[in-house]
Parts: C-alpha cells; structure tokens; sequence
C-alpha cells in the first residue's frame, strides 16, 4: 500500500533542498501537502512561492511560524504584534488555512504573566486571522524549550488558551516529539477534538544533541507510539494533514532525495 | 536573618567533598539536615556512615536513591527489586525517613507499560518499607528524562501512582527543576498535601550542558520561581526539609567551601 494522501513535508526537514526542489520532489512521489517555514519563501518572493506550489497541484497544510510574542516591553511587543499580522497575511497568500504559533519563552522567572501574555496577543490576533480564514495554531513546545522558546509546554495548556476562542479562530499543533513524555496525552487529546489542527511526527532519540533544537529524529529511530498518538488524533475527530517536520543536522547533511524517500517509507511503516 | 531550620544538602551538590567534609561543612554552619546518595555511603560505610551523621547531630532528610525498576525482562527485574530492598535498608540504617525512586526509563516504546511496571514494583516495595518506617517518593523527572531514565514525568503523574498506597508508604518529591513548567503544577501541589516529602531545589538555566544531566544550576542564576513554588507547598500542608539539589561540573570544579557558602546565601535569598 502507498498511501500517502494525508502526507505533508515541512520545509525543515529537508533543508538542503531549495523550495522548489521540495516541490518537485513531493510531485514526483505523490505527496500532496507542504508545510513551508516563512523563510524560504521569503527568500524564494511571496507571491512566487504561492503561485509555484499551486500550479503543482500542492496543498499548503500550514505556515510555520509566527508567535514570539511574551516580551513585556511596549515597544518589542508592538513589533512582534505587526510581524504575526504579516505572518497572517503570509498564511492567507499562500491559501494555508493555519498559521502556527510558538509563543516565545520568559522574559524574566514569571511565568503566569508571560502565559497571559499569550492569551493577549491571541485575543488581538484571532479576529485578524479570522477575517482572512487562517486559523491561529498553538503549538505547545516540549518542557525543555519552557523557558527559552515558548511557555507553552503541554496540550493541555494549549487547549486551555484555545478554548477562550472559536474553534475557527484558534486550534493547537499535536507534534508527537514535544508531547509524547505526558501522562495525560490521550485524555487531552480526546478534549482537543476539532481543536487539532495538524499532527506532526518526528522522533525522540537519545542522547540529545547539544543544540537541542536539533534533536529531533527520523520517525521509527526513537521512543514515541507515532502510529498509537496519530490514532488518537483520529478517534477525536481529525482527519487532517500529517506533518513531518524534522531538524536533525546528520539528515540535513545527507542527499535530500534519500532523506525524502526515508521519510515517506518510514511515514508508512511507523505513523499510519 | 539566618534561617536555615529546613535546610538540607544533598551530598552530589557539593561532590568534591567527602561524606566527613560534608557533615563538618553542615555542623560549622549549623545546616540542620543531609540528604546523602547511595555511593558515598556505601564508599564510606553504611554503619561508620550512619554514626558519623547521628554523632555529629545531623538529620538524614533523604536516601538518593533507588527504583529503575521500569525493566520488563524478569531476572533484571528482580534483580531491580533486590536493589531496592537494599536501598530501603540502608534508608533504614541511617535513620532515614525517605528513600527517593527514580523510575528508570523506556525499554521500548510502550509507555504504559512501563508506568505499569512501576506500579507494580511500587505494590511489592511499599510494604517491605513501611516495616522499616521508611517511606517511599516517587520523583517525577523532568518529560526530557522521560525515555532514558524516568517515565514518570509529570507531578500528577506521580500522584496518580502514589495515591494507590498509604500515604505513610508512599508519596512524591518535588524538585522545583523538574516540575517548575508545567501550567498545572500549583493546582497539582494543592493536591499532593501530605504526599510531598521533600522540595528539592536547583535552577533551570539555558543553554543546557550536552550532558543535560548536568543542567541544574545554583538558585537565583536561572527562571524557577523557587520561593513562590516553595510557599506552595507550605499552603498545602508541607513543613518539611528543603534540599539544595544541584548537579553542574563548573560547582564541582570550585571549592567546595565556596560552593556550599554561596548555596546557603543563595537559599535565603531565593527560596524561603
């Protein structure tokens, strides 16, 4: 069986291809779906970009990222706020129907207060995203990441910030490699329901890497029940793309081709 | 002021000093307890050990440690459960009211299994210690350990196990590094109540070491709010000691005499 219908490759995970050697690639194999980060298209011309992956017959599943917005200063914030608008507008150019979000880490050790600060920029965001049919996408990122990178750390608590808004406005990223270690995944995943609004698979291999945002492997080489979570996913209503987002500097070394059609064996051994 | 009534350090803070520095450091500035690992013990003796500490007036707040019993295959396991009623003896022999488990990690990818694994050994454990007045603390490791060397990932999760037993068998630590993240972790301490056995303390600092075991920093240098989760405690009932937990090779490359001074300013400042 080759089934590769919910299939979507981010454009991270294989960064030695130019974007439109991914888009190529994924038209040669079969997959229908990218998931392209802002800067490749940035550098590739918005307008480009949008018109090359729809001209190949490819869906943007979501554009990763915007977010970055716990920073209390007025001013830093205020940017941070017009730079998520423009990401917005990214999103809505290139017909991707989620924008996802990483919230940023702490400015300092408060934590409830940069956690609502979250909440804040959603609340000045999601009708902003609405009118231009993107759904803002939470993504919680793994405890490790809490104090540096996004204060975001469980579904749950993704979901209790999403649940402030319409379902259509607002919905979280279930990416296995940052959510797998909990307790309570499934029972969350259950509540998520039509909150998710993309899976994303990876795996968690040790040891770590010293950068340890490099860290993630190649789905099947590490500890997580991808096929078990993806299942969970689905039993809550999801029906939606499945993500390999990937950054691991001994795949970004190798042939791009290879580490494409490793990813799409291993897709169909290890996740659906 | 000069509280340090809850006071205790763990014996791995300060490595580059013996079990004997260790207690002569305490007494000189009236630091009431210690909270010594397995190793230096047994190096020392167990009895000569358990004599030195009683003599010198200390307090053994903690044993470090025993559990890794999350192993499936049945002589290793056992072999496992020997350990730890070796582990609890020894809790026994230096007056110690607590042995801390950490669970041990995956063997493959089934992670319920594994939780159950530790289920069941806490099931044939937590008699045996009861006999000796020793009670066993489940500590949930930062979701980082998750794989290689703790399942049990969450405060809540830890409670879920502890709550199948008597309290005076079984209940939690909590290490401020490993649990500071997570959004639920104030309601999940009101839930602990008398279940909390010790409050360890450590900063998370970034960029972590490659060696992440390696991570915990000296209080105050990182983002842990380590007196508010502290008074969190208290408000649930807890009135126990208070460790210095810190593993971090440039502490151990000073002079130890330097190392516990600072801990003990720093503990001051920060924590009560």
């Amino acid at each position: 069986v080759n089934d590769l219908r919910r299939l979507s490759v981010n454009s991270e995970t294989i960064k030695q291809w130019s974007l439109e050697e991914l888009v190529a690639g994924c038209v040669a194999q079969g997959v229908p779906g990218i998931a392209p980060w802002r800067e490749p298209v940035e550098n590739y011309g918005l307008h480009k970009a949008a018109r090359l992956i729809r001209d190949a017959g490819l869906t943007v599943t979501s554009l990763c990222r915007g977010g970055f917005y716990t920073v209390a200063e007025p001013k830093a914030r205020r940017a941070a706020l017009d730079d998520n608008r423009r990401a917005i507008d990214e999103a809505a150019e290139l017909n991707s129907p989620v924008l996802v979000l990483v919230s940023g880490g702490l400015d300092d050790r408060d934590l409830k207060g940069a956690r609502d600060r979250v909440a804040d920029a959603l609340a000045e965001l999601a009708p902003y995203a609405g009118e231009r049919q993107v759904t803002l996408a939470i993504e919680p990122l793994h405890p490790m990441f809490c104090s540096d990178r996004c204060v975001v750390s469980s579904l749950g608590g993704a979901l209790d910030l999403a649940e402030q808004f319409p379902a259509s406005q607002v919905g979280v990223i279930v990416d296995a490699y940052h959510l797998w270690w909990d307790a309570d995944i499934y029972r969350h995943l259950e509540r998520a329901g039509e909150r998710i609004l993309s899976y994303q698979v990876s795996d968690w291999v040790v040891p770590l890497p010293e950068d340890t945002l490099l860290g993630r492997g190649m789905m099947g080489d590490g500890s997580i029940e991808l096929r078990r979570l993806r299942e969970a996913c689905d039993a809550a209503g999801y029906d939606g793309p499945i993500e390999v987002e990937i950054f691991n500097q001994v795949l970004w070394d190798a042939p791009g081709q290879e580490v494409f059609d490793l990813a799409l064996t291993r897709y169909q051994e290890h996740v659906i």
